[in-house]
């Protein structure tokens, strides 16, 4: 039986990705939101380059696309998404995409490997109606109730009405099935500059980071500003300020190595020049892999909140708004992704966490999961500028091939 | 010739105010937006009022209303506003215009007394279209383009609309007659906590303090908050809370008895949970009635922003919105105010700067000007629990009624 195998291709990897850059192309990078008609129309292409590589895969009614191989033996799942937050970089999600496609190209013909790749892109893993709702309906951890109440937050359409205007309304959702798959893998831009700077090619995502995202509230007295003398005031934007800066002295030694943490809104009330502000409001968060260091600095927190309340002239409240889920990486997929990086880029690999979130981590409650970063340009992430040089990429989509070879060959 | 002098009536100035407070009520206070229907009935009311006090008067092209007296001798002009901030208290403006009334009207008819009490209620003292529309159309700093290009800051019409909906669409405006006031007086709440904590009657008023309005920016690097680590970030929100703290700390050593300072909003961009804002921007304003102490205080500002942009991770630009008119007032309306203090409030009077805006600060720039101030209860102003005990406003309307006397008694 003559060897089927086509060989991989870097060259058809680019062409892909350009092709993909060219739907919704805003300056270098691309504007996808979910289900707009760019998105689309990039979903579309992916189901015919399924269809050519011999799997067979359609839109499902949460606009997830999965793509099957007939081929028997273990089953490999592989993939990321094709929507961009918005004016954004032309590799954040179709790098994934593109990979595991070129992966199924390459390995399911190959007879000499038993067993194939499947192809998955997940629907608004960028968030613009919820968190990660195309994985995590999948896995089986979103109802339609979820659905229902799931809204653009750019304030835009219900996703009802936004299935419906793309016409995926009624349309059954797939869900994972038991068992099939020996696991997931998903390559993605580092998002940063670890490998850049260090002149590395691969990263082996060890675990992705929780996020606890907290609301921190201070409540003074509003007042007049021209009228209201500097020792009676109770100001809750400079008690906000003034905590800022508290977190930022005395989180680092409390923090692990890679801990991260941001205020990312503040909000005075009632906001206007002359008015002090009597209520104030941050959306403070922080990441981490690992709980117990979360807990040291949530405690922090609170005796720090607890302080100012007791001796300070305004009142803060701490309130947990999301708690973390951090996902381990599967070691074996880690230890593939290693050894496929020595064959097919030097060894130029570190092992690191992810700071930020991928689909990855949903699929890792339902089944062993790998994920691997290639370098990003100047640490350039949801800006259109994002970039990765087209060497990189081409090393990445080598060692994702590889990884994929050898997971399936166990 | 008998003696027509009606005498000074408290219980009159009570109910008068109450009326006013009837219409536009909102829980104990008012809300009467410039311009509202609540607005124009309270303006209407006044005109029906200066009519039965002999005083003629109309509404003029720009909501206006000033009650000419037909007497010889020398004029004193009178008032303040009608109009609220929304959902806020009763005495605010109503306060000046009720005391400018009684003032005719026990005043005028008194033949003993030379010369008038004229009343006025300037509109939009409040800025719901701008600054002080209403007093600096009647002193002559307000062009048509200027009226062509107001608009209600709450989103709503133009000051175009809003004339032709209440009918004052191409009706002249009224313009002072220079030389005919020997000067203007205006009675107010006091907005703080002055008088109240010291158990006294009246403020006399010495300056009206001018407002320096700042925008300062924070210029950083916008990023992901999970892949970006610590030490390479530039975090534009964490810069501008470093900078308010350095404020409210170095501020207090250089800045006069009374200043005060205010950072009233604060806007972080993007302003999203996971990303780190790239700019900030804060409004920050200082009042002070010296323009040696803001001088001091600019620098100061200054040369922190330039100390940051040198040395922080972050640039910052400090940029002047609007450069404050501080307001003399009257040495000759101080004294007499103060007599009258000393006749009908057992002396119990202060002279104090005024930190809040009055119309009293533009019509000085015509005509010698004098305020005195009432107490607040607990200081609260804006608000529709501001308050003022009725004896309080009994005792500042017999020395506002003694003061127009003596002023026009020369």
């Amino acid at each position: 039986m003559p060897d089927k195998r086509l060989p991989f291709d870097g060259t058809r990897v680019l062409a892909d990705l350009n092709t993909l850059r060219g739907i919704g192309a805003y300056k270098t990078g691309v504007h996808k939101p979910t289900f707009s008609q760019a998105h689309m129309r990039s979903v579309e292409w992916l189901v015919q380059r399924l269809s050519e590589a011999g799997l067979t895969g359609a839109i499902d009614g949460i606009g997830n696309v999965i793509g099957i191989s007939a081929k028997s033996g273990p089953k490999l799942l592989a993939g990321s998404h094709l929507e961009s937050q918005n004016y954004a970089g032309w590799l954040d999600g179709p790098l994934g995409v593109v990979y595991a496609l070129e992966a199924a190209r390459v390995i399911n013909p190959d007879l000499s490997t038993n067993g194939a790749v499947e192809v998955a892109a997940w629907c608004d893993e960028e968030g613009h109606f919820g968190s990660f709702l195309g994985s995590r309906s999948y896995v089986g951890a979103i109802t339609e109730a979820d659905i229902d109440t799931a809204r653009d937050r750019s304030g835009g359409k219900t996703m009802r009405e936004a299935l419906r205007d793309v016409g995926l309304a009624g349309r059954p959702r797939t869900m994972a099935e038991r068992g099939r798959y020996i696991g997931y893998l998903e390559a993605h831009i580092e998002q940063g500059r670890t490998l850049e700077s260090s002149g590395l090619a691969i990263g082996v995502v060890t675990s992705i980071v929780g996020i606890w995202q907290y609301r921190i509230t201070f409540s003074g007295e509003q007042n007049h500003a021209g009228t209201t003398r500097m020792d009676v005031r109770k100001d809750a934007g400079v008690a906000l300020a003034r905590f800022c800066v508290a977190i930022d002295d005395r989180f680092p030694e409390l923090s692990g190595p890679r801990t991260v943490w941001t205020t990312g809104r503040i909000a005075l009330d009632p906001g206007a020049p002359s008015i002090i502000p009597g209520q104030a409001e941050m959306l403070f968060q922080i990441r981490d892999d690992d709980p117990g260091v979360i807990d040291r600095l949530e405690n922090q927190l609170r005796s720090m909140a607890a302080e100012v309340s007791a001796h300070g002239r305004c009142g803060v409240a701490v309130e947990r708004l999301r708690t973390g889920a951090p996902a381990m990486m599967d070691v074996r997929f880690q230890q593939t992704i290693e050894a496929a990086s020595l064959a097919f880029a030097g060894g130029r690999s570190i092992r690191m966490p992810s700071g930020a979130g991928h689909d990855a981590q949903v699929l890792a409650t339902i089944m062993p999961a790998g994920m691997l970063f290639v370098p990003s340009i100047g640490g350039i992430s949801h800006h259109w500028s994002e970039n990765t040089d087209d060497a990189d990429i081409v090393t990445g989509a080598q060692v994702f091939v590889e990884t994929s070879r050898r997971l399936l060959a166990g």
